[in-house]
């Protein structure tokens, strides 16, 4: 096991050789174990039996926010959007970006312990900070599109009611100042759907989790009016 | 003004005889004061106009929380919560409760903050920690009432599909420990009807913001289904 997770186990937990644990390797598998070598460091293991643990939500699901300058208020996103369920996390460099650097290890440590907290076997991926036209076209094919700006301009529909349960989806998410007038044209150039997440004023971490929230809830309403 | 809105006014925003802002009272309503006398602890405005800033929801929101051990965690759900938008908060206090005391100032500042920043008028009240006896009896002829345990007894139904938007609801959400199986059936006695939030395994913050998210969201979809 990794040197981390070793000490976890050993020193913390204070498993011994024999004891009988569950592990998850952070791509939807969890092993049941036992320990072999109570090395602090390098503890060995030998696996009993594994299954697969699914995901309870259908398609993927991708949050992709201009960070905000609080490194906290970034850390508390990842871990609740990683409670309530997501596949991965973009740092958005935007031209109205607040942060234009961020520590991505520490974002995903964030993650690794509300994984584990919340009894999931699959970590979300954590990307690197990218660059707003990078984004655009990497997610060009991508089915789901969605970017939630500001501007009250009559042609936003409801994100609950456009999102499509199940379909791999992804809302971009902007800066306190919100996406530049030419960032929102590139977006729906490419096809992406402009959105409202409703009535409230929200900061950007708020708004990116009830994104996520949407996805989930609409995904629980529309499966039940099949 | 209070003093600590005037200091905010005259020291910080420095503002002069003369100026107009706008200033909420907490109750609904906005006001465009004009500033009369700059005084640091009792600065005088006079009102220029008034309007009613109605709530972009229907019905009353209320979340009954069982106060996790970290007061930090429970500060951030009042943020949250407030700027989603709700009516009320009530600490509960539940036999398994990992905090029997809260700084009931602490989070109503917290909230005082939250709806300033999200350019609310309407300040959530913000209760002392209560029994949990005393809250089911108090709440026994409020319409929608449910109470989110984690025993999967095949009871509980989904909240999304239970809501009847418009209708005044509160969900209760238990400590970590989940409620008592006394607590359970004492709420089931009185007409509270148990939901699930969901698959996700979900801490009590995320899981009180959850509930409430997903007031607002089935509320959004369900309107545009009329």
């Amino acid at each position: 096991m990794p040197e981390v997770e070793s000490g976890h186990c050993v020193r913390v937990l204070r498993h011994q050789p024999g004891d009988l644990f569950e592990v998850v390797d952070g791509k939807g598998w969890l092993y049941t174990v036992r320990l072999v070598d109570a090395h602090p460091k390098r503890a060995m293991v030998e696996i009993v039996e594994r299954r697969e643990l699914p995901s309870y939500w259908e398609g993927k699901l991708v949050l992709a926010v201009a960070p905000t300058k609080n490194m906290d208020r970034m850390e508390w996103l990842v871990e609740k959007a990683t409670e309530v369920g997501m596949d991965g996390f973009v740092p958005l460099h935007c031209r109205f970006s607040e942060r234009k650097e961020i520590k991505r290890e520490r974002l995903e440590k964030t993650a690794v312990s509300a994984m584990k907290q919340s009894l999931k076997a699959s970590l979300p991926e954590i990307s690197e900070m990218t660059p707003f036209s990078r984004f655009i076209e990497r997610y060009r094919d991508f089915p789901g599109k969605f970017i939630a700006h500001c501007v009250d301009d009559g042609q936003r529909r409801l994100l609950a009611r456009e999102y499509r349960p199940g379909e791999d989806s992804v809302i971009l998410i902007g800066p306190e100042g919100d996406f530049s007038q030419e960032e929102i044209s590139m977006a729906l150039e490419a096809g992406f759907r402009p959105v409202s997440l409703g009535d409230a004023r929200l900061r950007t971490e708020t708004a990116a989790l009830t994104a996520l929230e949407t996805f989930h809830i609409a995904g629980q309403l529309k499966s039940s009016a099949d």
